[in-house]
């Protein structure tokens, strides 16, 4: 192929994150209003009175979904939220998007507009303007590419970097369940797959399927937030598993984690599905990815303006970075947390 | 599929341009801050001193490029410029990018580098950041999707939209060079295929071919047009060639041009080429795509600052809308233009 030398690594050596770190090492900031580049939840730009935040992601059928179980309207809605979530990690509001897609022939008119009719239920829900985007023919399949911008007053900027020692570990919602409701679907597939007469049994799995298909990114949290005058010290939003975000924290930082096991928030029906597909549950929740929940670390002095918070998890606190990330299980004991991530180059 | 109901319209009996249109009444500004959006050059957006311009692309392989003749490297630095361009169109400069990429597990970690070299080089020539994006796999190909931000002086933005009756119509350049460096390439690409010992004989074609692999951006012409106190009446960039470009800001200004066949600027060897190739060498100016040169409107009064300029040709005149666009012929006839446009929706 054009471009290539005689040497041929494989992108699986490298990994996702591998690979954006060699980019990031070419490139330096270079422009005065480029505050954040590469390697936070979005990048952060000056706009004089404001920061900008601008953050992107591009979904592409058969690696990021399967249109047998996504309904084009919940899929539009997704790639929006997932980009929102993004722009809550850094603290911020969304305000734009633009959203590019390749479609091939097999899409209609018709396809299309359920594909919109879920981008502008997400625009609306989201306070979001759609102000731009491509669209194009695709050789094969379906391709979503969104830009989400957002704002966020100076102070109030949230980074992945700025975890001290004793802070607390806070994480909304309940993790993992995103995972299991994507195993729930894969499973009915294949059954109908096997069996066409079959019709999927999704009704007793709705939440954890809901989960995987119609995720929202934690805009109320913010909100919420700024009601509070709580800036946390650093954030991350939960897309590739709980484990891979402590880490990324962790990284930034600079510091260790303390994690609880028996904190780590579960839904009921993640812990039970997991049980019946043999998996641990705890797993799942460190390890599956998309359930768009916050992750975020307070200073201690903070902790009072959010004790009582229903939706707000206290996992653990930041130690040292030599003490490494460790989890306490429920028997007390204190294993080393590995990230298995979720990239997309190692399935 | 899913979300599709009973009735099927083909994308094609819309085309790219109505299926945008489509897209555009389903979605309304909200946010004060988004001040264009939808359908022009960039979407704007008010960050209080100045404007912003966001503006993205999505490139999609064996649909917009073809990696038996496109090096890598040079489809990295195009990927920029287009994008760049269409900073350049609202009389802005370029600031920050974002670049998205798809890759297929034929790709290497040496592939990505080479592209990656491209991105690097466009970046150091137009002054702008690379600060964010996503690499992912792809079921099939490479797929990049670039975002640029720019930013102007809120007096100096120029949208489509602005061609006043008398103003001058004006072009940059010469046109239909990378239309027909496109025909060359993939003629050597034919002869190539059925005889592999044939060796592409692309030598004497150099300045076409470049136009088709190495197009630039014109940031030449927006910094000489503030340093001249110029702020054109419309600009657009000529992605789609020029009678296409045309036709969008008679739509957007509510007028009509007089356009001069024998002013249309053309390259020696675009014409000798395009005679080669039994084709109308001023058709493959109005009708050839992604020559990225400037077309803008200025008024009379502003003629005097221009009239010297090397590479700024004076094409026609804006007109009452009721008169419509016309092309004067070289034997003075007066004939309705029409854009074939360029729209990959129905090659």
């Amino acid at each position: 192929m054009a471009g290539e030398s005689g040497k041929r690594t494989e992108i699986s050596q490298l990994g996702e994150f591998g690979l954006i770190d060699r980019i990031q090492q070419q490139f330096q900031l270079k422009n005065p209003t480029s505050v954040v580049g590469i390697g936070d939840d979005a990048a952060v730009i000056d706009t004089g009175t404001h920061f900008m935040l601008v953050t992107t992601d591009m979904l592409l059928e058969g690696v990021h979904f399967d249109l047998s179980y996504i309904p084009l309207g919940h899929l539009g809605y997704k790639a929006v939220a997932v980009n929102v979530s993004d722009i809550a990690a850094m603290n911020g509001l969304p305000r734009q998007i633009t959203v590019n897609i390749g479609l091939s022939n097999r899409f209609s008119v018709e396809a299309v507009d359920a594909l919109y009719e879920g981008i502008r239920f997400a625009c609306e829900n989201y306070k979001v303007d759609l102000v731009g985007g491509d669209t194009t023919s695709s050789a094969s399949g379906l391709v979503i590419s969104v830009t989400a911008l957002g704002e966020v007053e100076k102070p109030r900027l949230v980074k992945r970097g700025g975890a001290q020692i004793n802070d607390i570990v806070c994480v909304t919602g309940d993790l993992g369940g995103a995972y299991m409701g994507l195993q729930v679907l894969e499973r009915e597939k294949a059954a109908f797959m096997e069996n066409p007469v079959m019709q999927p049994q999704l009704k007793s799995y709705e939440y954890i399927v809901g989960r995987q298909l119609k995720p929202d990114a934690r805009m109320d949290i913010i909100h919420e937030l700024k009601e509070l005058s709580l800036v946390p010290t650093s954030m991350i939003d939960v897309s590739d598993g709980l484990a891979s975000e402590l880490l990324h924290l962790a990284t930034h930082s600079g510091v260790g984690f303390n994690i609880y096991e028996e904190n780590i928030p579960l839904d009921q029906l993640t812990y039970h599905t997991a049980v019946e597909f043999k998996l641990n549950p705890v797993t799942c929740a460190l390890n599956g990815g998309e359930d768009y929940e916050l992750l975020f670390t307070i200073s201690q002095q903070d902790f009072e303006k959010v004790k009582n918070h229903p939706d707000i998890h206290f996992i653990g606190y930041v130690q040292n970075k030599e003490k490494g990330i460790r989890l306490i299980t429920k028997q007390q004991q204190s294993i080393p947390l590995k990230a298995q991530g979720w990239t997309h180059f190692n399935r």
